[in-house]
């Protein structure tokens, strides 16, 4: 009989039949089935990340077919290897799953995973399943740096602050998925949902740029610009002065909010790539080179203040909840 | 502003407030506090585990001091790289924390999981917060060979089956822990609630073993006796004997529930090795060489029977979830 703190029971076959016909590439020597997933030696530093998707809490089942959202956990994950300049390679998944769940979203959730892996060029090495009360993907995620690692610590006062693609669509994409917006064209609608649960990981412009003569500062935009921002200031312990109007916006932003900056500064889960470079580098340049648009959107300074156009900026939310947190008993 | 569908507010603080005082190993080059950790290359292969621990599934924080379960988190992981016969060396921990949960909780699961990792020689080079409406602590481990892994797939007709430790402690441990056995002796309770609440990882036995000749074939056990040993018959597609009787049984498990072997045969979370060899080993020499009592419970046979002293094992629950689980919605 298992025992009630037990693990899914038929875990086993369960993961059995979610990882037929995965066949590991040529750098994995035991995949999934054994206690641990076994990977050759590469020569090269080795990335670790992990990062979780609760429904609830990031997405709901009902927003959309369950494969987008499998991928979409896998991608959150991709985007920290490409915010370090790196190459994913392997990977091990944790679902927890209630009791309502089905045997088809479950297959659902695994098809979108593993269709974002096989696109992505990595291996699903192993797997877990739990009994929980609400479902979660949690994926752990190995990679290799070809070159050197883009780090948060090391910007310095003159670098430019760039960002790729366009900033705040998924903010929007998530508040249309949560009921909101219901007079936005149906075209902006679908172009912010789709950036909120299809978003792409940066992988080649990280790569790219962590082979520059001189490696940028960078961090994936997964919290919000000006929180991910001032992870950066704060572990170089530099300053910045941002320029609102030059954070590129999309057409359907402009059109569901039109100049209010707020989702692009505050909203998260966009993972577009946030870099500093020292200045002699064009947007047209950097647009080529890590094939995206590139925008500059303000420069490193002296102190420890984020200002935009001068001005220190509104305080973020997040900021300041650790203490609202520690008290939340 | 935090959009909605977030991670936690204040995660990266908090992060660094259950991260302080980490002081990485040689082996890390970027600890906790970037995008992903980077670890140096070595020329061993790499282990890749996943395991998560769910409040109301695996623990109860009621049940014991919340550094325990921070312990056990990594162990049930640990255990995993023991029964490769590999060496743990990094981890990252996601943690899903409910609304509820006090900063003083989350500490002392910090405190309890920093303290298991520096008993391992483990790293821990990241960390992810999410919300969610229970707790459950994910971590993956990173490990390397040594020598060879130890895997499933390789047990023989003729190999000799073996444990380490006694068998079944922990699931009556846990049965404790919800209530029952109110009549036991405080002694024998706390033997076996310790074996539920603070497993230990065989991880110098596997060390030891994966260094044999003859590279024995090995798992360990989490889900039941009978049901790992399934997984080795399964995948070295053999059968087995086992002797009932040979199954060691700790006094507090005989003072439990006497010579009702259904705990150690069916229940899992023991965390012991289950390991074949070629006949030639004596229970005495390999508990010298494994440095703790080694018992021998029967034998690989031809075939893809699992029998009890040559009569049809009873079919273990777990073994036909998958298709009730197929049909839970």
């Amino acid at each position: 009989m298992a025992g009630s703190a037990k693990i899914l029971p038929g875990e086993f076959e369960l993961i059995a039949r979610l990882c037929a016909g995965i066949r590991p590439g040529r750098g994995t020597i035991i995949g999934p089935g054994d206690d641990c997933a076994v990977l050759a030696p590469r020569r090269r530093p080795i990335l670790f990340t992990i990062d979780s998707m609760v429904e609830g809490v990031h997405f709901k089942l009902k927003w959309a077919a369950p494969h987008l959202f499998g991928a979409r956990a896998l991608t959150v994950n991709l985007s920290d290897i490409a915010a370090m300049g790196g190459r994913p390679a392997a990977c091990v998944v944790n679902l927890a799953l209630p009791k309502r769940t089905s045997l088809a979203e479950i297959e659902g959730l695994y098809t979108g995973l593993r269709r974002a892996a096989r696109m992505a060029g990595v291996d699903i090495v192993g797997g877990n399943i739990t009994r929980a009360s609400e479902l979660s993907i949690t994926i752990a995620l190995i990679g290799y740096l070809e070159g050197r690692a883009m780090r948060r610590d090391t910007a310095r006062p003159g670098d430019e602050v760039f960002v790729t693609g366009t900033i705040g669509d998924a903010a929007i994409g998530w508040r249309i998925l949560a009921g909101k917006f219901r007079t936005l064209a149906p075209f902006s609608r679908k172009h912010l949902v789709e950036r909120y649960v299809r978003p792409a990981a940066r992988l080649l412009a990280g790569e790219r740029l962590a082979g520059f003569s001189k490696t940028p500062t960078a961090i994936d935009i997964s919290d919000g610009l000006l929180q991910d921002l001032g992870h950066i200031l704060e572990q170089s312990r530099v300053g910045a002065d941002i320029s609102p109007a030059a954070i590129p916006l999309s057409t359907a932003y402009r059109k569901a909010i039109g100049d209010d900056l707020s989702l692009a500064l505050f909203g998260g889960e966009d993972y577009e790539l946030l870099f500093c470079l020292p200045p002699g580098h064009t947007e047209a340049e950097l647009s080529r080179r890590l094939q995206i648009p590139v925008h500059r959107i303000g420069k490193i300074v002296r102190g420890r203040r984020l200002t935009l156009d001068g001005k220190v900026a509104p305080r973020m939310a997040g900021w300041d909840h650790f203490r609202r947190f520690g008290a939340a008993r």
